[in-house]
């Protein structure tokens, strides 16, 4: 007996694809389309699939007759030991493998935003945290170990990053970007692609593309942009993780851009994405995207016809349902009416990642590690890292912060004694125990009151909770307020409460419209102010929230966003100046709280003027953070005239002038006074975060290539323009420390793509 | 001796301005190309040019020697005498013309956006109140009335209208635009322009185009909208006003869309405008636009590539100054840095309108009118029918309206018993007399206080003001309380102060970041609903505001806007019952201050939904209004099968079915169940105001045109799609009587600048 050519690993996955393909059938080549949403079994024996989400008419068994493409969520969708659900699905693995003629298993895949979203596993820092904390090395690290997670019970591939760049903060799922800022979000999500990938775990790069533009940040608006903002602002990070970290996969966004529903967009899936960026792997859609066609976008009259449209746009596998790829879709190739090259199409891209992951091999062998620890020492070590240096102190005018040891803190608010306090909306906790209140939370998370306590053993630590997070009793001001009174200190922990769908404060569904903090928390603080006791305010949220309101009154701002698992001991030890924090603002955090839309990313007539009354400088700009160390900064890079198609190194050497160890970012940022489109005043293209002991000083290179000031002009077209430029040196948007001028001389030079998208950075000793 | 050619009226004007174009120099034909401010001089002695406005180096009589182009507001710039006013500009023509080579005058252009911006005019009720009105012929007649008094002291060109279409109702112009739909804009515009053209004046469409789409509604700030929002929301009133109503001017909007300036965009201002939709007249400047192509957009680095750049896209008259277009240009021209043509391009144009007013010819007399009467029994009328018509009874659940004649009334509030209460920022007294304190009013404004007091003279009518418009202070809430506390009914008149620049609540550069009532008026209103006294909530706004917080709670809610000097005696006839109110929301009223970018049109994504917690359906739809009267609506139209180029006819017969005469306002909407792009839910594609007796019943007849439903595909394409469509008859946006389904059949069909841009109506008596 001979062994069929798609099964031998020596040939090419491309000549192996090409072969099955030709021995399946329709039914087979559109079964490896669709992803079904299932759960483990708890007793480790399959796999079930969730009934409601499920179209009607179909049986489990029969199904799988025919082969299937995805398993969505074994892990996320219900609380299994994670043993038991290796077990699980390993034997629904060999289940569909036996079902089949083929013996093709699925492609399982799962949620893992800030760490694994299931039972027992690491919850990390969410991507906001990230941004704060400058730090792609460590973001690299942490995917990694996300990605080693995953591969140990089975899973093969994880929905994230999420690439999305801020447009409006009062959108719920700011929690899970990265920020504001393009360079930011396309460097540090480059790296966690890296660090997944490197497990061997195919990254899926979301949401592709304009998700987070939704008009008035309700989530799935329709967006209003246009070419050049989608160019310039929405689109970089994606090719960036595509390009510099060999992302496999991208997920389809829910949302249209100027009538276009990005599931039904071919200029976007195919013209953009493979035939302009050559990507070859597969475009999924999010979760129920493929019926939204016909029910929500409207430009599909049946789910045939919105089949049609997302696969003829280049959108490969239906999630998690076979609503339109499955009866719908084939009925329709039947009929003449959809091509069946689409259906080639995407199979072959299906096929050929479960080629690359193995899956058809003979010797296939879906048997999971045999320790399996989701939630180990290093997974935590790693996560308090992270939630370490992502901690941004905003203000500390007085130095009331680091706290003494012996002092007398009230603690104070919704957010200090609730374990929850620390998580994202796609931890497991938020997003599936609330709906399981008799299960444990399966991971230890110190809360802020219990960390201060253990570090602060001396203290003589109070706590009120004063309100709840949005609930509108004001009961417990009166005892808040004492609280606070008796104190030295008065620590106020407020924020949100992570959740979905109307669920929480912030998370998918739970958008805003202000940015005013939640419930009844602004007069809680205005309380505890009033007390005249020096209040700390630490905010947990999952956006920034304005604070013009308390601007001069406070004793020190902390703003933690969502820390993860670790994030209390953190938080703790910056106040107590065990840790010196570091992070820095990957969001602006504005006055007050309406005004919406804004980012940072503002040309002249954005900022404030004569022409509005209203002023929308933030009070802590982008990029913003203080240190309990002082550093000097000093660079002699004057600029310099370079052509079009030239480089020019900016050094910059900083130096701890401190009597402590601490960390600056360094912030390059691009200013173009005139250009043939309006340019943002200021944009990020380079940083560098150090760690300095005392007296330590390093001097750090940034390569800027002029490929970094271009953008798509007038034609649409990617452009560097010849004239001034300014390179400035900052600590943050808003706080220039040197600048060196360059003169770009030469003709408009067009960029293609291969242009270069990163400002190397270089350091060494400089002391 | 022979007159010269371009003297010759006898001769076509093509062939007069060439020949004066010819023997003019480079300074005469720049010196075309802009405007000064100026004021007239008080004694009629001519005018002054505004020292402030001007660029510093020229003087005024050297200046005159090579002619000028344009006249920026000598009657707008301060108060004086309209006789004296006229001599003034005509003694400063006279000069004008005697100091060139060519004695041609300079074209005057003054603001009219609702009546004469000058002292002693009427002021109408302000845009949205005529969009409020659904009442184009009686808007044409008030423009006549403005055009004929523009013209009586020798102004030839009124900067108006105003066809910006609401985006966000933040934004501080809201107050001179029409409303929030672009078929209302684009029909009550065209309905002013026709009568402003009609007496002679040129007629300016402004914003050209983009400007109501600021982000975040801060005045100017960048435009986020793509292409096909801009094509078929931003445009199509300018090309109706254009096309239907032939208007002479646009205004280049001050914004950038996407990243390109509209001053500097030759898509726009030539491409567009000219080659496509074959507009022959002159693109002016708003003012200082230019200049701010290289201080506020940079994307020119000097005066002269501003100049370079805004000529070059199309735009022929810089205003009010010759920072650009005065000597920047003629040196960059000698200098070969700009082609000359592009000067004779925009003279030819600017001399071609003022051959065609007349400017060019030997017998010009600039003699103003014998009798200057600019507030005339006849203005009153039209200014008091209008208003009359605008006033919109949002609520009236218990019949608390109209007032009983011997009740006892608490008129509360800061803005029952101020004259400028009943003004935009546009209008001569809040624009300019701001500054002038010691110049009186110039014509009677009877407050709503005044005008109760007149309307119902039985009624016992106290008064207390309760707070300021927007000052903190709630010292005057306990008397507001006493007296509504005795009061059978409470009248609360709270609103906006018109001003500009952050003078004001409303107005150019008075936005708000969100849409809470301003200052303390929604605590007063708090109050005031708390004494149990039934509250008839008065409302002289520029713009919706969010009402939510008090629904239910209301005894009523009249919504006025700024019904201009006959408005006091309109809204207190509809308190009294004297006037049957007619009004239609042209804008929705939220229920939420937050929340915003939202108007009604929205794709299903865009309404309600279970993706966001944000529900953003209005409190009070567009369209919406209540009457004292009642209405039955008859339809036997069920819809047909038609070509994508047929036409279907929607009967609908309305009768008053009430005891007293009132006014119905028939909306059609249309519904595109499936479309190849995103489409709005429901949009607005004909109206038909109905005036009936008691009893009395029209049948309204729209003939449909396919056209109407055409949008602009993904190609930028606009076409009719074949497919099911719902005409919709209601009585709001949000309310349907009657729904006739057509099918269109054939191919999609491509349309071209002849496409239908109105659905006709015709009406019958039918009882």
């Amino acid at each position: 007996m001979t062994t069929a050519p798609w099964r031998d690993p020596a040939l090419p996955a491309a000549a192996r694809v090409d072969d099955l393909l030709s021995r399946m059938t329709l039914e087979e080549k559109t079964a490896q389309l669709y992803g079904v949403w299932v759960g483990a079994d708890t007793d480790g024996d399959g796999v079930a699939p969730l009934q409601r989400e499920m179209s009607s008419d179909y049986d489990w068994d029969q199904l799988i007759t025919h082969g299937l493409g995805q398993l969505t969520r074994p892990f996320g969708t219900a609380p299994v030991d994670p043993a038991l659900g290796a077990q699980a699905l390993a034997r629904a693995q060999r289940r569909i493998a036996a079902a089949g003629r083929f013996g093709i298993p699925a492609l399982a895949h799962e949620e893992c935003l800030a760490g694994f979203t299931t039972w027992q596993a690491t919850a990390y820092p969410v991507p906001l945290a990230w941004g704060a904390s400058f730090d792609p090395g460590l973001v690299e690290e942490m995917a990694e170990a996300i990605g080693r997670d995953l591969r140990s019970v089975g899973v093969h591939q994880g929905l994230a990053p999420v690439l999305d760049v801020v447009r409006d903060p009062r959108w719920g799922r700011v929690e899970e970007t990265i920020g504001e800022d393009p360079y930011l979000v396309g460097t540090i999500g480059s790296a966690y692609v890296r660090g997944l990938e490197s497990a061997g775990i195919v990254s899926t790069l979301k949401h592709f593309a304009g998700y987070a533009s939704s008009a008035g940040a309700r989530n799935l608006a329709p967006v209003r942009a246009g070419v050049r903002e989608f160019a310039d602002i929405t689109l970089p990070p994606f090719e960036m993780a595509l390009r510099e970290a060999g992302a496999r996969s991208v997920m389809a966004a829910y949302t249209d851009t100027d009538g276009v529903p990005a599931s039904a967009d071919p200029g976007l899936l195919t013209e953009l994405l493979r035939e302009e960026w050559g990507f070859t792997g597969t475009v999924v859609a999010d979760y129920f995207g493929v019926g939204f066609l016909q029910t929500q976008h409207r430009v599909a009259g049946t789910e045939a016809e919105a089949a049609h449209a997302a696969l003829a746009a280049g959108l490969d596998v239906e999630l998690p349902t076979l609503k339109c790829y499955g009866k719908p879709l084939i009925e329709a190739v039947r009929a003449g009416e959809i091509p069946e090259a689409l259906i080639d199409r995407a199979a072959r891209r299906v096929l050929f990642q479960k080629c690359e992951s193995g899956l058809l091999d003979e010797d296939w062998n879906p048997e999971p590690a045999e320790r399996i620890d989701l939630d180990s020492a290093s997974n935590r070590a790693l996560a308090r890292r992270l939630a370490e240096r992502s901690v941004v102190l905003l203000d500390n005018p007085d130095g009331v912060l680091p706290l003494a040891p012996d002092t007398r803190i009230a603690v104070v608010g919704p957010r200090a004694a609730d374990a929850l306090a620390m998580l994202g909306c796609y931890s497991f906790p938020s997003h599936v125990l609330t709906h399981h209140p008799e299960v444990p939370m399966g991971i230890g998370i110190p809360t802020v009151l219990e960390s201060l306590r253990a570090e602060l053993p001396d203290a003589k630590v109070t706590f009120a909770e004063g309100c709840g997070v949005d609930d509108p009793d004001t009961g417990g001001f009166e005892e808040a307020v004492a609280r606070a009174s008796e104190a030295d200190v008065c620590v106020a922990v407020l924020g949100d409460r992570a959740g979905l769908f109307g669920r929480g404060t912030s998370g998918e569904g739970c958008d805003v419209t202000d940015l005013q903090l939640p419930g009844m928390q602004a007069d809680l603080l205005d309380a505890l102010v009033s007390t005249g006791v020096p209040v700390v305010l630490v905010l947990l949220t999952g956006r920034p929230y304005a604070l013009g309101r308390w601007h001069g009154r406070l004793g020190a701002v902390v703003q933690a966003f969502f820390p993860g698992e670790e994030g209390g001991p953190a938080v703790a030890g910056v106040l107590s100046g065990r840790i010196n924090p570091s992070g820095r603002l990957p969001v602006s955090v504005p006055r007050v709280p309406g005004g919406q839309p804004w980012t940072y990313l503002q040309p002249p007539l954005g900022l404030a003027g004569e022409v509005s009354n209203l002023d929308p400088t933030p009070l802590y700009a982008f990029g913003h953070g203080r240190s309990y160390t002082t550093f000097a900064w000093e660079s002699e890079s004057e600029g310099a005239e370079i052509g079009t198609d030239g480089s020019y190194d900016v050094h910059v050497t900083v130096r701890n002038t401190g009597d402590r160890a601490g960390a600056e970012v360094v912030q390059l940022y691009l200013h173009d006074p005139v250009a043939s489109v309006t340019r943002p005043d200021v944009r990020l293209i380079g940083y560098r975060r150090l760690e300095l002991e005392p007296s330590e000083a390093y001097r750090v290179t940034f390569r800027f290539h002029a490929d970094l000031s271009a953008f798509t002009d007038r034609s649409q077209t990617r452009v560097v323009e010849p004239g001034a430029l300014e390179l400035r040196l900052g600590g943050s948007s808003a706080e220039t420390r040197h600048t060196a001028r360059l003169s770009l001389t030469g003709r408009v030079r067009v960029l293609g793509t291969d242009r270069r998208l990163l400002c190397e950075t270089e350091i060494s000793r400089a002391d």
